[in-house]
């Protein structure tokens, strides 16, 4: 199948990643002359693969995109390169980095998704898990909403999340769950620096019970205030960074080496 | 001039809030039989305070919100109702704590806004300042994607971001802006338990450069990864949180004491 990835810094990644086939680059007439910077980068990237650049009127590339906002750029590339669960604890065996995952239980909002992926991406986790019925997969708006993130994530579809979930049990993931309520660990207070997989709740109706009964450890973000709820790639994102600080921020540039522990 | 709230809780925290009149609450034909929650509280929230409920046809409703997801509610209302900047730090003063604010530098992007100011309402931010012109501001979009937060905050519309900083320096006010860079303060590094101001700079662009140059410190998020760059909602979350973790969590209700400090 022919998938179009659209936006400049989601075309610029999924060519930079190769790791899907790119069958051709569509510009919107004119788009290179004016501007700096992401698109002759994207030139670059596709001539030194080969791959044919075409100059498309922009108004049929709308037609293409169906009103999103492509920004002169579309992509036909092949459908997205899901991995399997393993190939996920393996990158962390290669980086010889303890395992740190996140799962995400139903999500339905493309732009969320692809904001978490981005975050996910930034803070350098291994990879993501989700499930393929009932939630949304790798579509080009989640591509778009990620920057591109997504073409250099490790993303599993797993057929069902709480399998998923026994699977990195066996193999020592500790996996924390993000929830709300007075009796859940405020989340400065558990121990993040773990072999560790991050669960996220849908937007509406937060974790299925089930997924939640399978957690190792419920953990919380203190809320005060009179909205009772928060943005789900909010609240990934903070516990994503409260889980790379708890590893001393491992694989940043500019890191300094971790105190020794006691 | 009158505006329209559209969505279920925008609507319902604009009525809860009380801060500005409306006029007239619609709902959509047979919205209230099929749902609970939400609309049953809203409906309460109208009586209550005398608001006339009008049925309305869906379609209607439809043309009205020009195509917004509206969930079946919208609000005539009056104008959003913003505060001076020195109501700010009376707040912070009435509530006896280190002024704590947020500060955005030419945002263009509601959905962005809504979520920074969703979470500024959740750790207690006294305030937001933002400028008038050549950035969004708290628009029917705004109020929907931050689920209603814009009603209950303190938000300044200044005419010159600048000058506002210069009078927060003037009472005290630390000011810290978000950047990327090798050569700035990694956010745990730095002490935001002071009298803050977290300044971001808009999604393209980044800050101004006399934004910049005023602000007393730059802190940044560490990141790895390919992707350079983080939406400037996640960015804004990790600094908040950071920022009342640093105060304890302060106003949180299941807050454990502070250590005392040496």
């Amino acid at each position: 199948m022919t998938e179009l990835i659209y936006g400049r810094h989601a075309s610029l990644e999924a060519l930079r990643a190769a790791r899907r086939t790119v069958q051709q680059v569509m510009l919107a007439e004119g788009t290179e002359e004016k501007e700096k910077g992401v698109i002759p980068d994207l030139i670059a990237a596709a001539t030194q693969r080969g791959i044919p650049i075409k100059r498309v009127q922009r108004r049929m590339m709308d037609d293409l995109a169906n009103g999103a906002n492509h920004q002169g750029v579309i992509l036909r590339a092949d459908d997205y390169p899901y991995v399997e669960l393993e190939e996920i604890l393996i990158l962390a065996k290669e980086r010889n980095e303890k395992p740190f995952i996140l799962l995400l239980d139903l999500l339905q909002d493309p732009q969320n998704v692809g904001t978490l992926l981005r975050t996910a991406e930034v803070v350098g986790v291994h990879g993501i898990i989700m499930q393929d019925r009932r939630s949304v997969g790798i579509t080009s708006a989640v591509v778009n909403a990620s920057s591109g993130a997504s073409e250099h994530l490790h993303i599993a579809q797993v057929v069902n999340l709480v399998t998923a979930m026994r699977t990195l049990k066996e193999e020592n993931v500790w996996l924390a769950g993000l929830d709300i309520g007075p009796n859940i660990v405020p989340i400065d207070r558990a121990d993040l620096d773990i072999p560790l997989g991050v669960v996220l709740g849908s937007e509406g109706e937060g974790m299925r019970r089930l997924v939640r009964d399978t957690c190792d450890m419920m953990i919380t973000l203190p809320m005060r205030g009179h909205i009772e709820s928060l943005n789900v790639a909010t609240v990934g994102a903070v516990a994503l960074y409260a889980a790379w600080q708890a590893r001393s921020w491992q694989g940043w540039a500019h890191a300094t080496p971790a105190a020794p522990k006691n």
